[in-house]
This record gives C-alpha cells, structure tokens and sequence, in this order.
C-alpha cells in the first residue's frame, strides 16, 4: 500500500509540475487594463471567481463546484493543443482532435482514476449538453467580451471583428444564462456606438 | 425586484471587474520554467487545482469546495495590500492590517450577504483554525516550495535565505498535512545537496 500511495503521489505532483506551463499560454484576450495578453491559467482563475459569483443567474439549477471544477481545469488541454482564438473559424476545424489527444496526455499523468475524471469533466464541458457544461461555457464567453469592451476593443479592432460576428459567435451565451446575455448584448451596444467595434 | 436584481447584479460585475487587477500583483516566486515572476491570479488557480488533486492528504477530512473557495479568493487582498514575502518578517507585522481594510474594500464592492460571506472566508483562512483552513494554507506554502525547487533556488539565492529559516517558515505546512512536509522536507534536502539552497 505505501509504494502505491508513493506511486499516485509522484504522478499527482507530476500532473501539477506539468500544468504550471498553462501560465505561458496567451490568449488573444488583453487584461482589461491592457497592459499584456492574458494567460490561460489567469483567465481560469477569473472564472473560477465568476462562477462563484453569479450562480444565480444560470438558466437551469447547477451543482455549483462540478461548474467550478470543470472552469479550473477546462483549458488545460491547451498546453498541447494551444488557444483556438473564438474567431478564427479555420483552427475550430480540428480543435477537438488536437484537445483530444492532449486530454489524453496531460490527464493521464495523473493515477487513474482521478485522470478518468478529469477527463470525463472536460468532456462534458467540451459537449456542451448539461446544465453545468453550458453554464460554464456562458462565463468563458462573456469574460473576454467584458475585457475586449473595456480595453477599447483593441482585440476586436487588431482582428476585423465585427459586431455581427460577436453577435453570433457569442448568442450561446443564452444557453447558460439569459440574464448574462442580455448583459452582453448591451456591452456589445455600447462598444459600437463608443466605436470600439465596427457594425 | 428588478431593480434590486440590477442593483445586485451592476455590484457584482463591479467586483469581477475590480479583481482582473490580481493578475497584475506579482509574487517573489517565479515560474517553474524560471521565465518570469509569477502572478497572484495564476498561483491561486494552480493551489485550487492542487486542493482537487491532493485532499486525500490533509491530516483531517475536509469539505473540499470549501478548501477551493478559500483558494480562490485568498490573496485578493493583495490588491490593496500587496504581496507579503514569505522571509519578510517586518512585512509581516502590519500585514493583517493592511489585508483587512483590503478586505472591506474589495469584498465590500459585492452585495452585502456575498461580500460577509467572502470576508468571512478570508478570516477563516486567515486564522487558520479550521481544518479546510489548514489544509488550504499547506498548499499555499508547499506551492512555491516546488517552484523553487525546480527553478534552481533562484528566489532563495537572491534573498540569501537559508535552508533553516525555510525549514522554520514551512513547518506549518504539517498542521494541514504530515505527507505533504514530509515530501516538503524531501525537497529542501535535495535542494541544499544540489546546491540550490545554502545551509
């Protein structure tokens, strides 16, 4: 029993070892003050908090820590597989076949069955289909579009977004909440006649 | 109704905004990759990810989402306050003070049932009584531990710190877990064998 225990605390602390490469992978997203990129393992953090924060506001009930564990560990894949920016249609092609296979890989570190969750729950975050998952994918969108608006749309204007393609890469938002997207429907009202966003 | 949903809901986004500013409060501690100094935001998404991977460890059972709450939103202080060097003892004298009016302020920014609940949080682990409060801050000591470790002693070579005074500062990580200063311990030996840390 000690070499097993001896065993999974060695893989566990690799796992942990391994994940901190997440603080070097950028985003497009700026912080909102806009002083650099922010980093994925930032980014999961801000969302961890809103998850926290505005439970309420989910369309249907949720078990608030399996949203909160699936936020913490949702873009771990993209050690491997890098940041697929929201916009750019080509890289979604095969998105999921280069997360795949980094699931499998950095999850598998880990003692087994803590692995097989971790897998499970990025899988169900990737699917989009309970309550938790679309919830959660609802805060993963709207957070960049609250720093994009309050940094001036400097990603937005950097890539030629227009308003109806955030419009409609971020409608899902009302998958999750409702109420949050009606907020960012407004934010993204407010960019374009401040001229943060081209119509 | 409404419009205290709205009153709520403007003081909550208020707080999420406000918070993209520990991503900004920098640590003494550098990556594991030795790149750059390491940011608040991302070293409390990294100790909540090592609260789900390592809880089987804590000397005493633990609520587990309450140890990942405590995680996320412990060093938000430092907004105000400032990050605290761990072998800065003259910083540590006024730290509570300065972390508690950091407390009001920041927590204060919430409507007032989430905002006593999250000061509330922040004192509990801030006395470290409590099971989940002990556990959490084993990790928080434990955390840049491994990072300087594996970055070479950089952090300890540039502030002359000695293995005794790290032994003295991190022997508190056993009140949460005997394994977890056990494996700590391990460390620091190897570290001063390796050079990285002087005796």
């Amino acid at each position: 029993m000690v070499v097993n225990d001896d065993l999974d605390f060695n893989k566990q602390m690799l796992f942990l070892i391994e994940i901190d490469k997440l603080k070097s992978i950028e985003r497009r997203t700026k912080l909102i003050n806009g002083s650099r990129q922010e980093n994925d393992a930032e980014h999961s953090w801000h969302l961890a908090v809103m998850g926290l924060i505005l439970h309420q506001y989910s369309n249907q009930e949720v078990d608030l820590f399996k949203v909160i564990k699936m936020l913490l560990i949702h873009d771990i894949v993209e050690i491997d597989a890098g940041d697929t920016f929201a916009y750019d249609s080509t890289g979604h092609l095969d998105k999921f076949d280069r997360e795949q296979r980094a699931a499998t890989r950095i999850f598998g570190l880990l003692p087994e069955h803590q692995g097989a969750e971790l897998i499970d729950l990025w899988l169900e975050y990737d699917r989009k289909e309970t309550n938790e998952a679309k919830f959660a994918a609802s805060l993963d969108s709207l957070q960049p579009l609250i720093h994009n608006h309050l940094n001036q749309g400097e990603t937005w204007k950097k890539n030629d977004i227009t308003s109806d393609t955030v419009l409609d890469r971020n409608c899902k938002i009302a998958k999750g909440s409702e109420r949050l997207w009606e907020y960012a429907q407004e934010m993204i009202e407010k960019s374009v006649e401040q001229g943060f966003l081209s119509k």
